[in-house]
C-alpha cells in the first residue's frame, strides 16, 4: 500500500495513517480520552439494570456464547461479541453518555465497549495503548462524519450506530495490531453492518443500537484480522456509503490528519445532567443565576429561556407525564435546578415524577424558540427570570459545562460517578472504581486495572 | 393486538397473520420448502472450505463463544449467533444457493442458517414446524420485497441481507413461539440491523453478508423474545425502511395472505449450475439442442445467444481469466456444456480455467443483448448454433430448470448433491446425508435428523 496519502482513496488513507501510529504523546488528548472512558464506564454501570439492558443481556447470554469479556457491574462475562452488545446497550441506556458533534453520535457508547471487549481476547493491553485506540476511533468518526453530515442525520439515520461502528471498527483493528489493509477492511466490513434509524427513538431499540454497533465493530475487526477481504473504497461512487446513506458524495476528509485532533478541536459533549442535552446550556445558566441571586422556587413568577428552534423542538414536553417525557422537557429540569441546585438519575423515575410538587410550577417555564444561528446548537441561551416581587433578572449563557474544552471539573466528575454508582447500587465501591479509572492511563494491563468494574 | 388486518400497519398485520399459523397443511408447499432446505444445506457443505468461510469461522470462534449450534460439515459447534454467521456465509460462498425473485435475494442462505441456529436452543423441533417457519419467512420476504423493489435493489442494496434478515427474523420469532408482538418486534429489530451494499460484490464480504444477515435475524428474534421493544410501524413514513432504503413509500403488502403463497406462485430459482443465474436459461437450451442434434465442440462455428440486456451485462467476461470471471461469463459455461454435457464446481477453479482447451473457442460464443421485455429476467433466450458444415440450428428456451414450478427432478437434485459433497470431500456420506434430508419433513427432531450434516 502506498503511503502517499494524497493518491489514496479516503478509507485507505485513513487506514494508512492509523496503522502508522505507534503511540500518541499528547497529555491533553490522553486526559480527554481517559475522562471519556471513565465517564462511559460510569454510564454503563448505571445502565446495567435498565430494562433494555436486562433484556439484551438475557438474549445475548442465550445466543452469543461464553467468553472472557466482562459485562460491567454484572459480575459475569460473555464472548467478545456478546459483551460488546450488552455493554454498548448499558452505556447508552440512560442517555447519560457523551455526544460528539462531528459524527452527531454518542461516540463513546460504541467505542469504549467494543475496545474493551476486544481487549479481553488480547495479550495484556496497556492503558496508553487503549487510550490511543480510543483517540484514533474518535478521529475516524469525525473524518467520516464531516462528509456524511448533516444530510445523513437529517435523513433519519442514527449516526451513533452507522458512523460509530465504522470508526470503532477501525479502532478495534488498530488495537489488535492490524496493518493498514486490515484496518481498511475492518471499516469496510463495518460499512456492511451499518444500520439503525432514528425511527426507533422512543423505543428500547435506541440504546440497543449502540450495543449492536459495538458488536458490529468487534465482528468487523475480527473478520478482517482473520483475513476476510472487503472493498476498501466504499466512501464514494455507485452503491457507496455516500450514495446509500445520504453523504455529500465527497471522499472521507484526510486533511491535516495527525496535525489536529477532533477530540481537542471540537471535543466531546460530556453530560452533567441525565436528560436531553438540549436543556443543558439553560441549566448551566440557571445555576449561575441562582448562585448570584439566591432565589428559590417560591420566588419565581416566570422563567423564560430563548434557545435555538432545533433544540427547543427536542424539549417538547412542557408538562411531562412520564420519565421519558421528563428527559425531553425544559420545565422539569429547570425547576429541579431551582429547587435542588442539582439533578440526579433519581429525579427521572416514574415515582419521582408522580410525586413531585414541581408540577404546579410547570407553566411558569416558557420555552422561546429562536432561529438557529451560525453557531448551531452551540448558540447562547438567553434566560429571563421574573421574580414574584416583579424584579427581572437576565443572563446569557454562552458556554456549556462538559462541552468541548470545558471539561467537567474533578468535583463534577465525582458527583456524576456518585450519582451513577448510587443508582447502580454500587456506591460502596465508588472509591475503588474511581481510582481504577484514574489509574487507567498508567496501567500495564487494563483488564486487571478495571477489574473492580467487572 | 387487533386481528382486523385491514386496520393494522403492514408489519403488525404480517405478524398477526404469522402468529396465527399453527401448521401448514399443503404438501406442495412443504415439498418446496424441504427441497430448498436440502439444497441450501448441500451448498453450505460445499462452501465450508471456501476461503471466506474459513476466515469467518476463525473470527466467529474467537469472538462469538461456544454453544450447541452445529457448523455444518465442520464437526464442531458454536453459539447460535456464531453458527448463523458461519453457516450463512458457507451457504452463499460459492453462489450456488437459490434466488428468490420477489425479494431479489438469495433467500434460503439467510433463512435456513438462522432457523437451524435457533433450533439448537429450543426443545426438539419437528420437521414440519421448521418447514412452516421457512415458508413463513419466504412469504415475509416476498411481502417486503413487493414494496421495496425494484428501487431498493437498483439503488445498490444487497437485498439478500437487507430484506432477507427481516423475513428471517420474523420466521425465527415464529419458530420459538413468539406471539404477534414478538414477531413484529423481531422484524423491527432486524430493520435496525439491515445493511449491505452491492459494492461488496466481487469481495469476500459478499457471501459474508448472508451470514451477517442470518446472525442479525437470530439476534433480533432472541432480543424480541427477551422482551425488548421496538417500533412496529417501520415500513412507511419519516425515517422508515421505505424512506431510508428506497422503497416506494407504500406499506407492506398484506393482500391475500395465506390464500396464495409466493413460494408456489413465483417459487425459488434453484441453481443447477455453479455460475451466474443469468447464463442458466441458455445452458438449458444448449443442453436441449445437443440432445436433439448431437453436435460436439469441434462441430461448432458459432453459438449466438439472445438474452435480455440486464442479464447480458451480468455475463461480461467473454474470455474469463479467473475463476470469479468464469462464473460471470457466458462463453465458458456454454462451451463446457457442449464439451461435457454438464457443469461442476470443479470447473470453476483457477486450475481448471488455466488448463482448459476451451479458451481457443471463446470467441465463437456471441452474447446478443436485446431489450428486456415485460417478462423481465424470465424472458426467453434465443439460441442459434452455426455448425462448421454451415448448418444452422435454432432454439428458443422459455423455461428454466430449477425456476418457479420447474423444480429440479430427483436425478438433478442427486447430481447437485453429489457435486457439492465431492467438492466438500464428503462424498462417502452422500447416502446418509441424502436420506437425512429426505426424512426431514417427517422428523420429530430436526437436529437429530440432520446430525449427519453436522
Amino acid at each position: 500500500m502506498s503511503t502517499d496519502q494524497s493518491e489514496l482513496n479516503g478509507i485507505v488513507a485513513l487506514s494508512v495513517w492509523a496503522a502508522g501510529i505507534e503511540a500518541i504523546d499528547d497529555s491533553a488528548l490522553m486526559e480527554r480520552a481517559s475522562d471519556a472512558m471513565a465517564d462511559t464506564l460510569a454510564c454503563a454501570l448505571a445502565g446495567r439494570e435498565d430494562e433494555a439492558t436486562r433484556a439484551v443481556a438475557k438474549a445475548a447470554e442465550l445466543s452469543h456464547g461464553a467468553g472472557h469479556a466482562a459485562l460491567w457491574g454484572m459480575g459475569r462475562s460473555l464472548s467478545m461479541a456478546g459483551a460488546a452488545l450488552v455493554n454498548g446497550t448499558a452505556a447508552h441506556a440512560l442517555d447519560f453518555d457523551d455526544n460528539f458533534a462531528p459524527s452527531m453520535a454518542h461516540a463513546s457508547a460504541v467505542l469504549v465497549p467494543s475496545l474493551l471487549a476486544m481487549a479481553s481476547g488480547l495479550e495484556p493491553v496497556a492503558g496508553k495503548h487503549l487510550l490511543t485506540a480510543y483517540i484514533i476511533g474518535i478521529e475516524l468518526q469525525a473524518r467520516i462524519g464531516h462528509v456524511m453530515h448533516p444530510d445523513h442525520y437529517r435523513a433519519g439515520w442514527h449516526a451513533t450506530s452507522t458512523l460509530g461502528t465504522i470508526g470503532a471498527a477501525g479502532a478495534c483493528a488498530w488495537l489488535m495490531g492490524a496493518g493498514s489493509e486490515g484496518i481498511a477492511h475492518a471499516m469496510s466490513l463495518a460499512f456492511s453492518q451499518a444500520a439503525g434509524s432514528k425511527l426507533q427513538f422512543g423505543s428500547q431499540a435506541k440504546p440497543t443500537h449502540a450495543g449492536l454497533a459495538a458488536r458490529a465493530a468487534v465482528t468487523a475487526a475480527m473478520l478482517a484480522k482473520s483475513g476476510l477481504g472487503a472493498k476498501e473504497a466504499f466512501a464514494t461512487g455507485p452503491w457507496s456509503f455516500a450514495e446509500l446513506y445520504n453523504g455529500n458524495g465527497k471522499d472521507f476528509d484526510i486533511d491535516g490528519l495527525g496535525m489536529r485532533w477532533a477530540l481537542l478541536d471540537t471535543g466531546l459533549m460530556v453530560k452533567r445532567f441525565p436528560c436531553c442535552a438540549a436543556s443543558h446550556r439553560a441549566l448551566d445558566g440557571i445555576e449561575t443565576m441562582i448562585n448570584a441571586h439566591g432565589f428559590g422556587l417560591e420566588d419565581i413568577a416566570e422563567i423564560s429561556v430563548e434557545l435555538p428552534d432545533m433544540l427547543a423542538r427536542n424539549l417538547r414536553y412542557d408538562a411531562p407525564k412520564t420519565e421519558a417525557e421528563a428527559r425531553f422537557s425544559l420545565s422539569y429540569p429547570v425547576l429541579l435546578m431551582v429547587q435542588k441546585g442539582s439533578l440526579s438519575l433519581f429525579d427521572f423515575t416514574a415515582e419521582a415524577l408522580a410525586s413531585t410538587p414541581l408540577r404546579t410550577h410547570f407553566e411558569k417555564v416558557r420555552r422561546v424558540a429562536v432561529p438557529m444561528g451560525p453557531e448551531g446548537p452551540n448558540m447562547p441561551n438567553k434566560i429571563t427570570v421574573t421574580l414574584a416581587d416583579g424584579k427581572i433578572l437576565q443572563h446569557v449563557q454562552h458556554d456549556l459545562v462538559g462541552n468541548g474544552s470545558k471539561a467537567l471539573n474533578a468535583g463534577q466528575k465525582e458527583a456524576k460517578l456518585s450519582d451513577c454508582l448510587t443508582w447502580a447500587k454500587l456506591s460502596a465501591r465508588q472509591a475503588e472504581i474511581s481510582s481504577a479509572c484514574s489509574a487507567l492511563e498508567s496501567s500495564k494491563d487494563i483488564l486487571t486495572c478495571l477489574a473492580p468494574l467487572a
